[in-house]
C-alpha cells in the first residue's frame, strides 16, 4: 500500500488529504503538523473579531478526530525536520515528547506556509501579536477581553491589516496605522488607493505614514517621530517568510527560499508535490513570469491537482495563475489580477482607465467603479487589471479574469455580453467601456 | 454625400445615430420617431415609480435637441408607413400634420420596436396602462397622484410585472398580480421561482394564478374565478408584438414578424439594417438556434456594429448573442443565459445543479445561491444557466457567460480564478464546483 506524508495541515495539506481519499480508498495518508490547529480557514480570521463571524468554529473546517473517520492520520505538533530524498524519509520532531522520529513515504505533499516576520523593535511587549494562526486570534480574543483594550496599534497595511483593522473598529477599538514608508496597500497602484484614505477618516481611523515603532513602553508605544502612542494591543502584519529552512540540503530546490513547482504541482524530486504559501509557479496568461501562489484559491485548485496526479490521473494539471485577489475595507473593494506593478513595467504596454457607474447612473446609489487595465502592445492580452470602488467591484474582477484566462483580449471586451438591468449594470458596462476605449487607443497609435 | 435614414429613435436607433456621426463628420442623418420622446432609458422606467430613479429626465440620454447640435435631425410623430427597397425611398406620415411624405436614403437603419400586446378584457377600464413608453410612465404617474392609488392589478408576471410590482410596492400601493397561467416568470424554471413566492409572501403582494380579468367595472375588476377586486390601476404586461407591420411587401423578409439580420446587423436588403426588439438572429454559442436579440445590451451592441458597417468597417461584426438577462425583485436575484428550457430540451445534454452560499459560509448575511447549467453532452458547452439568489447572482452569470462566450467548457469552470476573500467568496465558488461536479458526473457516466 503507497503511503503519502503531508507536511502542514492548514489549507493546502488537509484539502490535498481529503481529496487523496476521496480518490484512493485504500492509500495511507498522513498529515504532520508542526502547530495544534489544522484545517482552518485562515481568511476567515480577522472577521471574527469584528462579530462578523459568529462562531470561532465555523471557521474549522476538518478536525483530526473527522480526519481519522477518513482514516487520515493527524499528528498535529510535529515538526517536519528534515527530507532524505534518497531514502525517501522524513525525520519529524514530536514536540510534546521531543522526541525526534523517522517516517517514510511514497509521495511527499509539501505545504508548510509561512511565518510571520518579526520586527525585534517590538519584541519586549506582551501585548504584541500577529494574526496568522488560528492560535493568534484565540489570544488576542482573549487579550482584548481582559485588558478592556480600546487602543489598538496595526503595523503594515496589507490586507490582512486592513481588515483587521475594520474588525477592530467595528468591535469599538480605535486603531492606529503605521507604515514605515508612505505608501499603503501596495497591491493597488499608489493614484487609485484613495478610498482607503476615505475609509479610514470615515471611520476614525489614524494612518501615521513614514513611521515606525522604537521600541514598546508598558501599554505604550515610542514610535520613531518620537511620539508615544497609546497601545494596549500591537498587531504586526508585515509579511511573512516561507517555512521551507527543513528543505536545505534535502535535494529539493528552492528559489528565494520558495518551492518552484511544474504544472503537475511537482517540485524537481518527482514523488514531492508543493503546494501553498511556500509554493512558487508561473502567471498563466505571461508562462515566462514566475508567480507566489500564495492565495487560497490556489492552493485548494493545487490540491486537487496533486491529488490527481499521486493517485495516477497525469492529465489534471494546473496552467499557472492570475493571482486574482480582492480585499475589502469598510465599503471599499479593492481588486487585481496579473503581473506586479512592478513587473508589468517591464513588459510593453498601455494603459486604458475607465470610471463609470457599478450600475446605471440614475439609479439611487450607484457609484463609481475605476478600471485600470495594462494591456499587452504585442497580443492585447490584459496584463495586469486593477479595480476599486464599492459594490461590483468583485464582479468585474472576475470577468476580467475568465475573459483573460481563455485568451480573450482587451478589444473583444467590447463583447461581454454582461446581464444588464438597471440595479446592476449599464447597457455597455464599464467592462465593454474598456474594450471600446482600447480600440479607439489603437486605432489613434 | 450618403444619407442613413433610422426608423425609431429610442435606445437603438438613438445610439446608432450617435455612433454613425461620431465615425462619420459627414453624413446625412434623420431620424424618424413615431412618438414624441426618444433615446430613454427604457429599462429605469419601473424604477421612477419607486424612487429609485430620483429624477425622471435622468432617464433621457438624448433630446431632439443635443442631436440636432450633432446635426442629426430627429422627426418625432413622424411614422414610417412603408418602405420602397427598390427606390431606396420611406413614405412618413407626420401625425400632427397629417400630412404623407417621401424620403430617399442610402442606407436604412430600422429599429421600430414592439408595442405592448392589448387585452380585449380591460379595454373599457381608463384606468389601465401599459409601461411601455416614457409617455406611459408620465400616464401612469400623473394617474396614480390624481387618483391617490392604494390598490393596482398588475397582469402578467415578465421582468416588467415584477419591477413594476417592486415598486409600485415601494410606493406604498398594495399589488395584485394576475397570473392567466400556473407559472410565473417563465423565464426561470418552475422549480427555481420559489424566491418570487416568497419575496410576494414578505411584502404582501397578493398573487392569483390561473385566473384573468372578465371585465372592469368602474374601478373594480371582475375576474374569471368571478372575484370582484379594487383596481384603481390595471398595469398589463403581456408581451410586446414587434411593429413591422410597415416592412409588408417592401422586400424586406420577416420571419414570425421580426426581422433576420446577418453577422453585419443587414437584412435580406443590403443596404437596410435593423436592431433592437424587432430584430432576429442566432445565439452566440449555439450558432444553429435562432434568438431574439430583444433585450437593451444586444441593441446597444448592434448599435455599434451597424455604424461601422455603414461607414465602411465590414471588420466589426456580430457573433450572435447569448441573452445573459438579470432581473431584481426585492432581495432576490433572477439570471439566465442561453437557450430558453423548450430549446435545449431539444438538444442532448444533461444538467447539474449546485446549491451554495455566495460568500464564505462562515460569514454573517451568508446567503444560498442556486445555479443550474445544462450542458451539450457533445461539446461540453453550456447551452442554458439559471442562477437565482440574492447578492452575487449577477457576478455568477456574468462569469459563466464569458467564459461559455470564448468557448470555455463546464468542466474547465474548476479552473476560473474567482477573486477570493470571505465577503466575496469561497476558496471553491459556486462556479467551480459546479465544473468539479460536471466532472464528477461525466466520470460517471
Amino acid at each position: 500500500m503507497k503511503k503519502v506524508i503531508l507536511v502542514g495541515g492548514v489549507a493546502g495539506g488537509a484539502t490535498a488529504a481529503s481529496q487523496l481519499r476521496r480518490l484512493n480508498p485504500d492509500i495511507e495518508i498522513v498529515i504532520y503538523e508542526r502547530y495544534e490547529d489544522i484545517s482552518y480557514g485562515s481568511c476567515g480570521m480577522p472577521y471574527y473579531i469584528g462579530g462578523e463571524v459568529e462562531e470561532r468554529d465555523s471557521l474549522v473546517n476538518m478536525t483530526p478526530g473527522k480526519f481519522r473517520d477518513k482514516n487520515i492520520f493527524v499528528k498535529t505538533g510535529h515538526e517536519v525536520t528534515s527530507v532524505n530524498t534518497d531514502e525517501n524519509t522524513v525525520t519529524v520532531l514530536d514536540k510534546a515528547n521531543n522526541r525526534e522520529i523517522t517516517d517514510s513515504y511514497d509521495y511527499l505533499v509539501l505545504s508548510p506556509g509561512g511565518s510571520p516576520k518579526k520586527l525585534p523593535s517590538v519584541k519586549d511587549g506582551e501585548q504584541v501579536f500577529s494574526l496568522h494562526r488560528l492560535a493568534d486570534l484565540d489570544y488576542i480574543m482573549s487579550y482584548i477581553e481582559d485588558n478592556n483594550v480600546k487602543e489598538a496599534v496595526l503595523i503594515g497595511s496589507g490586507y490582512i491589516g486592513l481588515e483587521v483593522t475594520e474588525n477592530l473598529t467595528a468591535k469599538g477599538i480605535h486603531v492606529t496605522i503605521l507604515q514605515h514608508d508612505e505608501r499603503i496597500y501596495k497591491n493597488i497602484e499608489a493614484d487609485m488607493n484613495g478610498v482607503l484614505y476615505e475609509a479610514m477618516t470615515e471611520h476614525g481611523i489614524t494612518l501615521k505614514l513614514n513611521t515606525e515603532i522604537d521600541y514598546v513602553d508598558g501599554s505604550q508605544a515610542v514610535l520613531s517621530n518620537g511620539e508615544k502612542i497609546d497601545a494596549e494591543l500591537i498587531i504586526t502584519g508585515v509579511g511573512i517568510s516561507p517555512n521551507t529552512g527543513f528543505l536545505n540540503n534535502s535535494g529539493v530546490s528552492l528559489k528565494n527560499g520558495l518551492i518552484p513547482i511544474n504544472k503537475n504541482g511537482q517540485t524537481n524530486v518527482k514523488n514531492i508535490y508543493a503546494l501553498g504559501d511556500a509554493a512558487v509557479t508561473h502567471y498563466q496568461h505571461i508562462p515566462e513570469i514566475t508567480m507566489q501562489a500564495a492565495l487560497a484559491w490556489p492552493a485548494h485548485r493545487l490540491a486537487h491537482i496533486i491529488a490527481n496526479q499521486i493517485s495516477g490521473d497525469s492529465s489534471v494539471t494546473h496552467e499557472g495563475f492570475l493571482g486574482t485577489n480582492i480585499v475589502k475595507f469598510f465599503d471599499y473593494h479593492i481588486a487585481t489580477f496579473g503581473l506586479s506593478e512592478k513587473e508589468v513595467a517591464d513588459v510593453p504596454h498601455f494603459v486604458i482607465d475607465q470610471k463609470q457607474k457599478n450600475k446605471s447612473g440614475y439609479m439611487k446609489g450607484a457609484a463609481p467603479i475605476h478600471v485600470r487595465v495594462y494591456v499587452s502592445t504585442e497580443t492585447g492580452i490584459i496584463l495586469r487589471a486593477a479595480v476599486v470602488g464599492t459594490e461590483g467591484v468583485d464582479k468585474r474582477i472576475d470577468i476580467l479574469s475568465a475573459h483573460t484566462r481563455l485568451g480573450g483580449t482587451v478589444y473583444d471586451l467590447i463583447n461581454i455580453e454582461i446581464g444588464y438591468s438597471p440595479p446592476f449594470s449599464s447597457p455597455k458596462d464599464i467592462i465593454n467601456m474598456v474594450g471600446y476605449k482600447a480600440r479607439e487607443k489603437a486605432e489613434n497609435l
